[in-house]
């Protein structure tokens, strides 16, 4: 049975308490409306973790100007449910007064290619809401292992940037992305979905399978498989293509040829719903 | 007999040994070239903690470009005999690379009036890589307690909002200046002062205990005390000032009248030593 709790202070004295009895300590960082995507994450941290730590906090910091901050999905009570079945120990859910007092004047930001491209441009402030609002839940739970889902890849590499660059002394952890039965990356944001809308947002998970099979065919020029994803979502009318581009796995820098490991990453509005999903492709 | 360690990796293994003891764990971070200033400051650690760290590093980020980072006094062996003599148990001098590994993206910025005034716009850059090379030392030796001098006194409120903002785990304890018997605040930069320099650098602190025995007799009045202070700097040829103030002590808001405490501040170039020092004045 999962304790909530709202504080700093009751966080550490929980975590503490588990130190003490000699657990491990898992975190894993959401903005809540859980869904199959974080549970199959929570599993990976029961796993590895004697003390699994949930936090549920739509931060502020990170959703640019215009988003959809005010009207991102909220339901506590029924994330508590699911976190306590999924065996999480302790839900975090602070105010944003507690996790940004008043006054608050600091900010941590990763630079350079990892942030500059794919959400980068599209999402000013995104990031450095993000690294900002990780480097304090590290610091209020002190996991040994944080975990994050592999939907969300530029955001995984850039907080692997952070932790290493200031020394954070925790490990990152990938969890693979889980799918609905057709394909379509599990999301909080999938509830913005009509049912029209629903059936077109097939075709981003389906462009990009599509280009992972011309791949294990034996396609390497970045250029064709990006072509050929791109006009199968751009014949799809209800999807608005953002971006879909082919980059290197560990530097986001561009690749002409898949010669090492890659991203193909694509991001999309459907209706109302900004969704990304990706898929990576390594060479043997 | 303090141990002398270069590598985030020993720093850790030391420190959670120390913890395995059951011992409170202390960090004072120096640049080195170390004088009674900092041995008071390990002192008081040594009061305080089980187990005390000095870390010695000539931060490259906290120097603003044309500054004296090439040129800083620099001597590791003395440096640790007298962290020896003064019961530190771990120096901690890490190079570089180690602090910066290559590919290093990330910093931690704290922004809004504390970084503007006093040495913020003469020293562009400056606090960005203090803070940026604290959140790192924090996060390496993970202290209960990090000591810092109040002849910094712009940099210790700095550090204090980060650690609270960022939620740090630890406590950041203020320790008063030493001074030579002639008033001057002990400084690592005091060793570029030729001797008719150093006579010279005495008016300083001189202006600064003048103006605070007239607030002792009554003065309030922010500009009558800023004035007075100035002109006995600006006496002295040798002496360029670069700015005389008085902040509020716990914000640094310009004060007209000291009603609550505030902070008489200057800096000045020297020769090439640019030096800094101030005094609290407290309202009864």
């Amino acid at each position: 049975m999962s304790d909530l709790v709202r504080t700093e202070k009751d966080v550490r004295r929980a975590v503490a308490a588990a130190r003490g009895q000699g657990k491990s300590v898992g975190l894993v960082p959401t903005m809540g409306a859980l869904h199959e995507g974080h549970l199959a994450v929570f599993e990976r941290a029961r796993q590895e973790c004697g003390y699994v730590v949930a936090s549920i906090f739509v931060n502020p910091t990170q959703f640019p100007p215009g988003t959809d901050f005010e009207t991102y999905p909220r339901d506590l009570e029924s994330d508590v449910k699911r976190a306590q079945s999924a065996g999480v120990d302790l839900v975090f859910s602070p105010s944003v007064e507690e996790m940004y007092p008043p006054g608050d004047r600091t900010f941590v930001e990763v630079t350079g290619p990892l942030v500059e491209c794919l959400c980068g441009p599209h999402r000013p402030g995104h990031f450095r809401g993000l690294t900002t609002v990780c480097a304090r839940l590290f610091n209020i739970v002190q996991p040994d292992r944080a975990y994050f889902g592999e939907k969300d890849y530029q955001q995984l590499l850039i907080i692997k940037q952070m932790v290493r660059d200031l020394h954070f002394p925790l490990e990152i952890i990938r969890v693979a992305t889980v799918r609905e039965p057709d394909g379509l990356a599990m999301s909080s944001r999938n509830r913005y979905l009509d049912p029209r809308e629903r059936e077109a947002a097939r075709v981003l998970s389906q462009a990009l399978f599509e280009a992972r099979d011309r791949f294990t065919s034996g396609e390497r020029n970045a250029d064709s498989l990006v072509d050929a994803a791109t006009r199968a979502v751009a014949a799809e009318p209800l999807v608005s293509l953002q971006y879909l581009e082919l980059r290197d796995a560990a530097t986001l820098e561009e690749l002409h040829e898949v010669g090492r490991p890659a991203l193909l990453a694509v991001a999309a509005f459907v209706g109302e719903a900004r969704l990304i999903d990706n898929v990576l492709l390594v060479p043997r």
